[in-house]
């Protein structure tokens, strides 16, 4: 059955015909997600009118969408958001995709949604206890156990291991915390990062305009202080993230996703070092995955849930 | 229906009848765990027969046994410890129990006992999404989600929450990792923390033979630096160690336990004002409950998981 997909990305959104786990067509368009989610609304039915003819509309089993931050999947609402579409908790999506498309909807947290899609359509084959780490703009995190996604009494279980707290009085997070994963290392906090190291100035880096993990790649290339220090200081603190999510999850695989995860093996490799060094698990060693379709696995994720629904 | 339950703590091996959710009669015996479990057997033995007459003994449904480690309670066997009793893992608890009391026996970890202690006999009341953090040598830790105790594909979820790693190449812990939340903050590590400080040989605490936190509390209220800055040190660590398990597990109620706990409110205010000013909990409050059975909440356990079997 196909299903139409809906990655509310916070700077992208993307939008996905999918079926029997593959994405036949897909597009992309602008978040925006700084001016809220009604006002993008027309601007989403637009694109999916674009990309799929009116049979096809018709055909599928429902709409899936994708939302960064707090998801009560039951009751098909956005609970709350982190900066991103701040209206979104407001927005009735079930209505306007009846309304619209006279389809069924289902909602997701976006890091719950890529897990599912790589566990069912990718680099996951089926595993039952496993867990995703996402390296993207932020970090987002999501768990399976026992073949059930970990959702929580509230909805916040599983998703929020980007924000588990490693300082005391650390930096401040986007969330009320400080010291959190995300904000001690992700692409948002990068240029924070840089800018605290104490030969910054005298750094290549401090020319840069924008800097990103690939800014940062070319110079640790080159051998740069500032570029080698920030990433050791980021592949560790990652690594923590994931001794803490084996600890909280005892998965048998740890699937890695996220743009960051293409920096490639001068990351990957100190990362899984440094938890293979410290972490206790005397049954065995976990594995480790790099996902198969990061573009996709979220969309692929929504497919999971609407023809299980 | 009556049970025998066997806490092996670290340091004190606790003995009991309990029956209805009641210890009716209880002992104690030094564990000298570093001397292994095989030569502890034959007094644990004894010490059942001195406590209960031949009849109590075959009345009873069975024996529980927690152990300070990990638990395989399917085999009913120990998986590791850290360096508590190192042999248990090779000591056939099932058989000792078969052969010398004629009874059936259960083993769990001794962090998801307590657990259950409380929340069937004490101060849990039944909830269905719940997190303990026992603050005693070590730090413990065990989580319910929907009524099911989290045990995890390898019997290391839930229990590990000590461990989150909170820095980066920081202090050694007892498992293979550094900087984990007790390593930085329990009652093993306090004289480490205490000495660490650039004010210990200006401080009565360098004169001190024996420093745990009754002898940190007396100076605390002295108003000693030394001793002031540690305890804000370990109360924010706790802090964000139940911020983590909040993210974890998404409970509705924390339970605080072990003997640090009865430092009183010098301790639990600025530790449960950090997490109120640090977490995202934005369905409500997480709520707090102190265990009632502190001393007795593992002895619970067992029997609630017996009477289960």
């Amino acid at each position: 059955m196909t299903t139409i997909a809906i990655d509310l990305g916070g700077s992208r959104i993307k939008i996905g015909l999918v079926a029997d786990g593959k994405v036949l067509k897909s597009t992309m368009l602008d978040a925006n997600s700084g001016h809220g989610l009604q006002n993008r609304l027309t601007t989403i039915e637009d694109t999916i009118r674009r990309l799929l003819t009116k049979e096809e509309i018709e055909d599928t089993k429902g709409i899936g969408i994708a939302y960064p931050g707090l998801v009560n999947w039951k009751e098909k609402r956005v609970i709350q958001g982190n900066g991103k579409y701040t209206d979104a908790p407001s927005v009735d999506l079930e209505k306007w995709a009846k309304d619209v498309f006279q389809l069924p909807m289902i909602m997701e947290n976006d890091a719950n949604a890529a897990l599912l899609g790589e566990l069912y359509y990718g680099c996951g084959h089926g595993a039952e206890d496993a867990v995703m780490l996402i390296l993207g703009t932020g970090v987002g995190t999501a768990a399976v156990m026992g073949g059930q996604l970990i959702r929580g009494k509230h909805n916040q279980a599983g998703c929020l291991g980007g924000h588990f707290p490693t300082e005391i009085n650390g930096r401040p997070c986007t969330c009320p915390g400080r010291g959190c994963i995300e904000a001690n290392a992700s692409t948002w906090t990068l240029p924070r990062l840089i800018k605290e190291h104490k030969d910054y100035m005298q750094s290549g880096l401090c020319e840069e305009k924008m800097i990103d993990f690939k800014t940062l790649k070319e110079y640790v290339l080159i051998q740069d202080k500032v570029a080698v220090d920030t990433l050791d200081y980021c592949t560790k603190t990652w690594a923590n993230c994931i001794i803490s999510l084996i600890y909280a999850y005892d998965p048998e695989v740890i699937l890695l996703s996220g743009g960051v995860i293409k920096f490639g093996s001068i990351l990957l490799e100190p990362m899984l070092e440094y938890v293979k060094k410290n972490v206790w698990t005397p049954w065995g060693k976990v594995e480790f995955r790099i996902a198969e379709n990061t573009e996709h696995s979220v969309l692929l994720g929504l497919h999971w849930l609407l023809n299980k629904s």
